[in-house]
């Protein structure tokens, strides 16, 4: 198996690396039951530091990963707003994160600039002292970690049907302009058989040949999981004009009654309307969990880095 | 005696729980008065982790309970500044608490909401992971640990005459629009025949029926305790309208020569000039020993709620 | 040996202490090497807890000292905005500072006004509970552990050719308006025989009397270690009117052939234009070393605050 040194996109991974890291995330959370398994997670990163570098503004992602890293033990540093920073004095980015990687050893990043993540990493493979780098949201183009707990998601949630592999995925929302679903469906073509359906107003579709409706409940009743986005109305170029078309995506007490009884509905969060909020009781309402998931899946992936997987898996 | 699971209202709080909180209080500081004993109580929660979310500035509280829960070794997340948060992509108040939830295993709560707290609390009772919340100020109404710690500084300077019963509280100030003393007197009325002045500006006085007076002078003799506060202007409605008419409420090196040799002087902080600093060194003055009450005060607190007060008591 | 209590000007150390620290700094870099050690070294401090109250912004010193903090196991608490502090109340600065320090046992502080430190350590020194006080940099006066770090990268770099006498250091820059030359300037004096030169724009030179050239390249082949400066262009009474005249001061790949096969480039960063960073693989270029050796140098200096010195040099 490949051993990655850095996270940077979801292209990156094989099913091998997806396999093992469900593995990883779901002994992590058998061992966080007990209060000594909680003591040992404590102790197995202890003696390192993390740099949380977010130059975009984020509150989920930032406290999943630093809930993650406090787990492991790890002290954390964070920069939430670069206009307190030394880039004020006029150094470079490279410069910096130089700097910061200095005084830790691993760089959790997200930026606006698609590219900086994967930047940062080949620029600090060059230095005298290189640390891993976690993309932890590069722009609109890459949101790895985001990918990986919807996977840890969906095996989990399929764990007593055959797991994901020939499974109906129907997207549903704004899939033209986020990263999330791009990213996601990367992963699933990892698996045989994956069928994807989107629902989205025509604008917002994606351009590959997927089945495809602009009517959320045309596909209802096959799908086995449906992943409802929020509208990205920040990239409206007037504002709200997808908000009118996207009146018809939503799920609702009355429509879900279309869905298989064993179903389940995702989202990354945040959501506005896009789901009731009087169906989060409903036991397909997945959400909450996969954002709990989140965590754990970072936790997982982090402990990899430092190639303590095989401790967790052993203990 | 009942459990707590949340800390909301001044008014939950029985003599029972009032003289147990001042137990563990007193044991916890007489623990860490040793490195072994520091080193016992940054174990006691070690595996925990904690949400500071507030949402309404503070820096006296906030790190109050911050260094409180770092004596108990717990992880801490903190949100300070809601305008970098979920909530600008249209989340609600109730969907950014549930996911923040997600994370830790406590939520420590400020905000200009007066029910806020309140509805947390009962919200997560709701969900599949509820996790406890404190008040630590919600909008002009409650300041529940303001007024523990209040009570501990009391009890605590009269544990050698008596205890709280019996004794004269005299309150200076603005009274009628501050949070503090309207918990306080909740609490003291818990006791028997505390006996309570307010020596306070007509229109800042509190409407029941206590012994009053506007010149701040009358009464000083009678206190065993003087509870200074600062004038609430930002509520003001007019720009500087109550400051002239408070000009009479200060403690100075003269008016104390009025007060009891065995009195206290108490301010919940902080302060503009209604206690001269001039007075700081005087051995009546324990606005700073108060201060320092309120971060062992929410040590206590802390551990109570996550049921480790047994054990520090059998320390 | 003078044990001191606070850190607060370059002038307090004499060569015995920049000796010991320099034992102190080497010893916990290589304990800090094993896992064993690294743990070690993070009980060390880990009943104590820190408060950095930096009210003028920086982010490489503030990341320096809390990683260093980290290092020993420190809990850390740290003020960044004080536009979200009790100071917006009416609150004085003493009156803030006598608060904070009632929660933790060490004040690291960065402030714009250049006395505040020393007064803030005076003064916590007639209370009841005072704490020692780190400056972190105080207006354009001092910074005292840019200085510390300063000799120790010096010494360290001379270790094999006789330590830091009788070597020859050349600064480079805007050094009239920048702390770091002038607090340096002041360690190096208690070495014997120091060769001091300075190349800058005439009206950015220092008073003193120290050979002096207004053209880099005259004096670059006798350096032992050229320390580089920024243009401190945020002092320009004119904007840019410094930016000319600076033109000439920048090393290059071709100018420090000029340069001795053993001599060091040193800069404190952030760095501009004045080092091109192609330059950076050169063996000589120590600025991003001497950036690590901050962090280091701030572990010793705050362990022997705590009195630990002698523990780690033992171990």
């Amino acid at each position: 198996m490949i051993r990655h040194q850095d996270i940077l996109l979801a292209n990156q991974f094989d099913r091998e690396f997806l396999d093992h890291l469900y593995d990883i995330t779901n002994k992590v959370r058998t061992i966080a039951k007990t209060n000594s398994g909680s003591l040992y997670l404590k102790k197995l990163l202890s003696d390192k530091r993390v740099m949380l570098y977010f130059s975009q503004p984020s509150t989920r992602t930032f406290m999943s990963f630093l809930n993650a890293c406090q787990i492991l033990g790890m002290s954390h540093s964070s920069i939430r707003d670069t206009t307190t920073s030394s880039e004020i004095k006029g150094e470079s980015k490279l410069d910096s994160l130089r700097t910061l990687s200095s005084y830790v050893d691993l760089i959790i990043m997200r930026t606006p600039d698609a590219e900086f993540a994967e930047e940062s990493a080949s620029f600090l493979k060059k230095t005298r002292r290189p640390v891993p780098i976690i993309n932890a949201g590069s722009g609109s183009k890459e949101h790895p970690t985001q990918a990986l707990l919807d996977i840890y998601t969906l095996q989990r949630s399929f764990k007593n049907t055959g797991g994901i592999s020939g499974k109906t995925i129907l997207f549903c929302g704004d899939l033209s302009r986020g990263r999330t679903v791009k990213s996601l469906i990367k992963l699933l073509e990892k698996y045989d058989s994956v069928k994807i359906i989107q629902c989205a107003p025509d604008e917002l579709q994606l351009a590959r040949g997927f089945k495809s409706s602009n009517r959320l409940e045309e596909y209802l009743h096959e799908a086995d999981a449906v992943y409802m986005t929020r509208i990205q109305d920040e990239y409206d170029k007037v504002k709200g004009e997808t908000q009118r078309s996207y009146e018809g995506f939503k799920l609702t007490k009355d429509n879900i009654k279309l869905m298989k009884p064993n179903s389940i509905i995702m989202h990354p969060l945040p959501r506005r309307d896009e789901i009731s909020s009087d169906i989060d009781d409903d036991p397909r309402a997945m959400y909450w969990r996969q954002c709990r998931n989140g965590m754990w899946t970072r936790v997982a992936l982090i402990a990899y880095l430092f190639e303590r997987d095989e401790d967790i898996l052993k203990y």
